[in-house]
């Protein structure tokens, strides 16, 4: 087996470039020299080697210090950085700074500071405030990162860049930015402005165009259509400038270091999957709840997505080690166990890194309440000590763990074109695109996922069952693609609103559920807002208000209603129905239901799609998470996310627990915030 | 009694303008061919002839394609529906296009946007968002008007024209704006700034003027004369745009075509009475609760204002078919028989006409989930199939219910003035100008009401009973009218801060009431605000509290007291009093009161005034509305606002009901959301 | 006794500036005649007279009438006022009018009108909208003020001039602004860059600075010490700018003649005591709660501060009459006795004067519902006969209420850079520096206090215990002479955050708290937010909930812990420690408490301290406050702030009762609001 999988591994380091290879997780932080208030890199160095810290992230936040002004350019300060991790044997990944700009750029080219709507404006005293389009920006990004490119791209320190920084379009709408959009439309519209006002239905109080001259700005728009294409122009150019900076860095990186970019894991305003084409390994800054909301179900949606995207392994670039906060309202220092069952999270999602933000807790600034390993004391404490144990397991079991792989059967659809497009027309004050909920009702009950960006990517054939969110947005093709998939014998639960509108955020003139009306066996033509209801004859077994917010009128054809809401007007339709086609099954939920009223509906459909097994027994706050490692055997990790101990019975028998290194019998026994890993010998 | 009412009616042709005649309710929907996303014209006519439409309204959201160039005019696709609406014996209102620009305008010249106050400005991307006083605006207005005028003005199918659509003054500050406004004041205090500085009391702070240079914008005022007459002017400006149109359409109309305008039921920001002075039929756009909350109080609030105004019937333009809103947070599609209910609530208080917003249902843009009779599927569906049946009934009875005219003697006294003063100076954040409450009060009790705007209207001989919400400022004439009034024999129920402030919104130097004090029969020199309290001694037979945000500390001198708050401290003071005055009596309530207390005060006073009859001891969900027909004979609407069947006694035996065409006995049964027409023989 | 302290009063005066001589209570309000709405000055002086007024304030706020067009000048009328006011035996306080400018200033100078961050700007038609650094404002403030010194200085009725009003920056941010704040951060840094970079930590996000052009102004700043030192420019400005007003009145002013600003309780954005350096008599004004809610502590809270700031006595130019507010949401008019009660205790903190704001009330204006002694109507009213009443008893006793001293020996160290640097991190969404809890706490327990600004002021060595909030930025210096005033035998109530930043609001980089570790006995590196939760075995007596928000990890060293939160993890750590330090004690709690724990933290502190004594068995509702009157007396204020009657025994036996004017027995009945004086005979 291990074999095909090495094999496998060449393909892929062909097919894509040359690169750092894994072969055990890397654990360390973000560190900035140069935040500190005295010198200490020696310091520093010496409590890394004693804490097991294997690599650091450094540079991507001080263009001003490697060109404090305009055209002098100072690296010496980060070679005696590099020189003394490598010293240490610490691995380093190197950032680009542009994610920050200068002083002197702000002062001598305001032209470069984002313009927002309606008047408003980027200052500076804060990142992220410029106009990544604009040309003098781009001028002087591209001449700090040849630079540093050129000085330090053989430094043997280094394995990995990351190109720029969490970046998001952050409201640009500068008139360079916005004539582009113009020019996006015309391509996209093929010059044709009677297509555009027709798709579009700018008829509608009179404000369709005849020149392009009169294509109007941002502003005052109120057409879904335009908003929703102004958001995928934003994706666009966010993809088009993390590709043109990997193209520049890809001209001088070694063959052995990777390029990467850390997304966020609030997916919406970016295309992972165009921005990720020129890299190795995409990397996630994840920043979840602790104490007694630690679940690490954050961690595992974050990662099932970047996982997915990636086609493999993905990096935690940040996660928290202290508490956190741009304020101090929510410091929430982990419970002892915490910061080592997170990291295990990671690992159990597919990462094969896990680096803090940040080394050292920050004395000045707007982060001086996000806090790193150290605090502002830089003495050992709590958390640095658990870091330091955490680092020592790695050090012995990581080899079992790294380039873990995943073949889920189950995948939910993310739309970025529909999380987008409801929010122009909202229908809840509730989170209106319950991508996290589906996700929670498949991870609460031990049921794995991939999460596929279903815009970009329709070939669903290595799934036995997708799990859709609210598809408002989406092509004929997409649709089809999914009536196709149930009819070969998939099966499907899908939200309410999905097929609504065409690809043009446009409501389709058929009756809904428009093309996927065969699948779903049902038509509908009105629908409510509802206040919280419950089921009629406790469907599903539940009782209490289970459904919300939204109620289609579903009439069916051939489908088959599985609930009702309990109320003497909605409760004349079904709202939930079944609908056997070809040789598979659609769950339609024509309402927002209650995550626990999810749960069953998504249990049920697993049911009857096969992919139910022993370890579904249990459910949070057990959690159990798979994979193969790179020698071809099953790692299984039993996470306990409670304060409480539990013992269950052991699913594996004759398997080893890695980190105690022994065999386990019939019962796993997990301490509060425990975690075991379980791997078949 | 025939003849004598078409003889008064001949009388106010001749004195009005000759006009279109309604002899028969008109029952349809705005139409909008060019929205939609596929050619349709002919099966939307041969579905709405099926359905028994009798009117469409058109035209008047779509300047840019009656002009998609500057200067470039087309009308032939107007041309076509109005052609084959004519054939198809369906009327026709057409609508001037100006409350929504065209793109190449805003584009070309950018100076008919909208600025706000405080550098805020409208852009484009939205309707009414220019200064409608800005003369290049009113030059394209004018050209488009005239031209469509030209063009339309003789086709069969038009019984009328719509000037804008919803105007308002939505903010505007431009430049010309404010100067216009210096101009105002200029010739209001005929030049004389000592006489504004006195006034206005712009000693206070030190920002007297001493030229009128320095007469400063609205951005920075804090000045409540300023800002109340800054209202005026907006009313104004809004008065002189509509009459300006009118007159252009005027020169074209023919005789039996008839001008409107379609006003908001939130009627604080125009001046109806000035506004209306040149058209034939005011028209409203009521949109209005259902479902649970469908009460009709809504729709009998609008339509007894613009009765009132019109000095006889009124038309409705747009009103809810399906369920509405600019986001899908509200859909709250009607139940089975609302839609039906409330056509008849809205002929019940004088309307000629029903037309829905809209026929269907937009498939793009910022009202997409605003839905009319038809969804976006275009298909026949359930409030299509209601709309129907309703139109039916229409066809066979709607002569006998056209041309309602009304003889109330109880008027509500309505001040924009009143409203908008007290707004800059709240004490409550409730409802401040409760006139929805007062008109609640008396609907729930069955008894009928004009809506007088008072600042304009000051002649209440016709009425027997006056209620008036808080009178904050007034001109000492027209409070002097109230006292007459009394004097003369009147009944009065007033509010809490009536007659304080003068006509600039300045608090009157003399003890409270001011010219009230006599006819009040009280002084008082202060006031609190007050949480919610009970009255003492269960004042009006009524326990719990009753009253709340605002006390006046009356010092009775002619006056009665009838309640004081249940408090140590404020119970000193009574806080509602009945005054015998005259041959009159003025009840006065010093507090904001419960709608409980409010209609045992209202109850009270319509008996003293002998006002009460049988109809009386039914109440809300019981709601009955009478008129005379053209034929003189009374036309009762009884109506059941629940979701219960409802039996109750037949107050008008030997009558027929006009639905079912049959004579009823001494019991009327009534469906759930249904409705009688009981006609005298 | 007497002697020493009229000799002392002597060396005062001549230190100081020869000045008005307080011999008994003044008692007035603000006066404006120039915006009644007709004629009645003589009028209004009778009321006066018949009321007992002796004090009244006017000019402060009509630039505009002394100078109605640029360079024209009007004093005439003011003359008049002055004369019959003088004629009257009614004393003066001549305000300058520089708050609020004339409108001809802001047409022909609009560079006067302030600019706030993000685009913002001042427009007229509200006083206090300029920028108080603008040479244009300052040349014609400076002409103004010269020419009213000239002409008013020698009027025999003046006894004190008000420089400006209520003066706060109000988020001016124009381009001279902040070109001064650029100069003075070069000044404070002596032109170094580096060091500046360094202490700010302008490395962070790459946005240090190489030349002083590229110092960046204040709209998008997120760095702390920034914030924090903008904040110190705005208290410097203010300063400077009064003092330049001082110098320029002091060249006019009589010998017998003081200078006075009525500052604000809000006590956060002025620098009193710089502000105050060539005044004689700081005035404040202060807004409090009345009717159930009256309960003097903010009155208390108020005079304490300014008293201390001054070193000595104060006046309250303004304070409530009637009901108060900008909109009328809040009107709560006193209740019978609570107008007098206010009165007395403003005397009892050390108040030689009280002013109502105003006369009248406004008919016009903003402030319409901000009511004087009289309401609109101009004729006596309840508050005008409590007033009247109360001016005949301070004509009886006020010589031996006036010029009221005392030698409290606790302090509460308020820190104006903490209340700043604090609310840039925000760790809780109540008030985050809860200097008003900690008085609450020791006036609601009847022990007495100086409130000492702390960062400009550091010689604690006249007391015997301090009280500290959250002393969040600190130099080494002022920490350093808080630990030995622990050791040399001071106690110290203090709480969390308390050292945790330096000077330049960066967090120190030791263990926390920093240079207070000896003093505190514990250091700790973490802390939390933390829920309501209650203290394990009931700490201090008390259970239920007793902490929130603020969690420090406290790691004792030499301090004893006092409490510990009932929680499984935060109760790890004590959160309240004591620790004997040389010969004093700090009690240090690291948590934000209730006020009922913080109550008995600081009764336990000041009994160890030694300050408690029989008057302590009482507390609030019934408050004590004492002091010694010129003759060396003391005299003891007892209120009684509840509605109920109250009977306590007379800690003060054989002292004389000064209102009534009798001796008193074992007991002291008080009415209803009500207060007794007491004085050693």
């Amino acid at each position: 087996m291990r074999g095909v999988i090495i094999f496998l591994f060449c393909i892929w380091g062909f097919t894509a470039n040359a690169q750092y290879r894994f072969d055990n997780i890397l654990y360390g932080a973000a560190y900035y020299s140069e935040y500190m208030p005295s010198e200490r890199l020696d310091e520093d160095i010496k409590m890394m080697k004693e804490a097991g810290v294997t690599i650091v992230r450094v540079g991507e936040s001080t263009w001003s210090l490697f060109e404090p002004q305009e055209g002098v350019f100072e690296f010496a300060w980060m070679d005696r950085i590099l020189d003394k991790m490598h010293e240490a044997g610490i691995k380093v990944i190197l950032g680009t700074p542009t994610y920050s700009i200068p002083a002197w750029m702000a002062t001598k080219y305001p032209e470069v500071l984002a313009e927002h709507t309606n008047g408003g404006k980027a200052y500076y005293g804060i990142r992220q405030n410029m106009d990544i389009t604009n040309p003098t920006y781009l001028f002087f990004s591209e001449r700090i990162v040849r630079k540093m490119m050129e000085h330090f791209a053989k430094h043997p320190a280094i394995i990995g860049y990351q190109v720029d920084n969490e970046v998001e379009a952050r409201g640009i709408n500068n008139r360079d930015y916005f004539i582009g959009f113009r020019n996006y439309i015309k391509d996209k519209f093929e010059g044709s402005l009677p297509l555009l006002n027709k798709e579009w239905g700018l008829n509608y109080w009179g404000m369709n165009i005849n020149t392009w001259e009169d294509f109007y700005q941002r502003d005052g728009v109120t057409n879904p259509s335009y908003k929703n294409e102004w958001e995928r122009y934003n994706r666009k150019r966010l993809a088009e400038f993390l590709n043109w900076q990997c193209d520049i860095v890809n001209e001088y990186k070694g063959n052995d270091q990777f390029v990467t970019h850390c997304f966020m894991p609030y997916f919406h305003n970016i295309d992972q999957v165009e921005s990720f084409r020129q890299m190795q390994y995409p990397a996630i800054n994840i920043y979840h709840d602790v104490q007694d909301k630690q679940n690490g179900q954050w961690i595992a949606y974050s990662g099932d997505y970047m996982r997915t995207v990636a086609k493999g392994n993905y990096i935690v670039t940040e996660t928290n080690a202290q508490a956190i906060g741009w304020s101090c309202r929510h410091q929430h220092p982990p419970y002892d166990g915490q910061l080592r069952q997170n990291v295990y999270a990671h690992l159990a999602s597919g990462a094969n890194m896990v680096s803090y933000w940040h080394w050292h807790s920050l004395h000045y600034g707007q982060e001086t309440y996000w806090r790193g390993i150290l605090g502002q004391d830089l003495k050992p404490n709590r958390v640095y000590k658990e870091f330091a144990s955490t680092a020592k397991e790695l050090k012995s079991i990581g080899a079992d763990l790294v380039n873990l792989s995943k073949d889920n059967k189950v995948a939910i659809l993310y739309s970025h074109d529909s999380y987008h497009a409801m929010k122009f027309m909202p229908y809840t004050d509730k989170k209106h695109y319950p991508v996290e909920m589906i996700h929670s009702a498949l991870y609460n009950q031990n049921i794995e996922s991939d999460i596929v960006p279903c815009d970009q990517w329709t070939d669903f054939s290595k799934y036995k069952m997708l799990v859709i969110p609210p598809l408002y947005v989406a092509t004929d093709s997409l649709l089809e693609k999914i009536d196709k998939f149930v009819k070969g014998g998939g099966y499907v639960v899908m939200l309410y609103k999905s097929g609504y509108c065409n690809e043009h955020s446009a409501v389709r003139a058929t009756l809904a559920p428009g093309p996927l009306r065969k699948a779903c066996g049902f038509y509908y033509q009105e629908y409510a807002n509802i206040p919280d209801l419950p089921l009629k004859d406790n469907a599903f077994g539940l009782s209490g208000n289970q459904i919300s917010d939204w109620y289609e009128f579903l009439i069916p054809e051939t489908a088959k209603p599985l609930a009702y809401a309990d109320h003497p007007f909605y409760g004349k339709w079904p709202v939930i129905t079944e609908n056997d086609y070809g040789k598979g099954k659609l769950i339609y939920v024509g309402t927002y239901p209650s995550l626990e009223l999810l749960e069953k509906i998504i249990l049920k459909t697993a049911k009857d799609a096969g992919l139910i097994s022993s370890i579904n027994d249990y459910r949070f706050p057990i959690i159990m998470r798979s994979g193969r490692n790179e020698s071809g055997k099953t790692v299984h990790y039993v996470f306990n996310y409670s304060a409480g101990s539990m013992i269950i019975n052991n699913p594996y028998p004759d398997c080893k627990e890695l980190i105690s290194g022994k065999t386990i019998g019939n019962e796993i026994k997990l301490a509060p915030w425990d975690v075991k890993i379980i791997c078949e010998q």
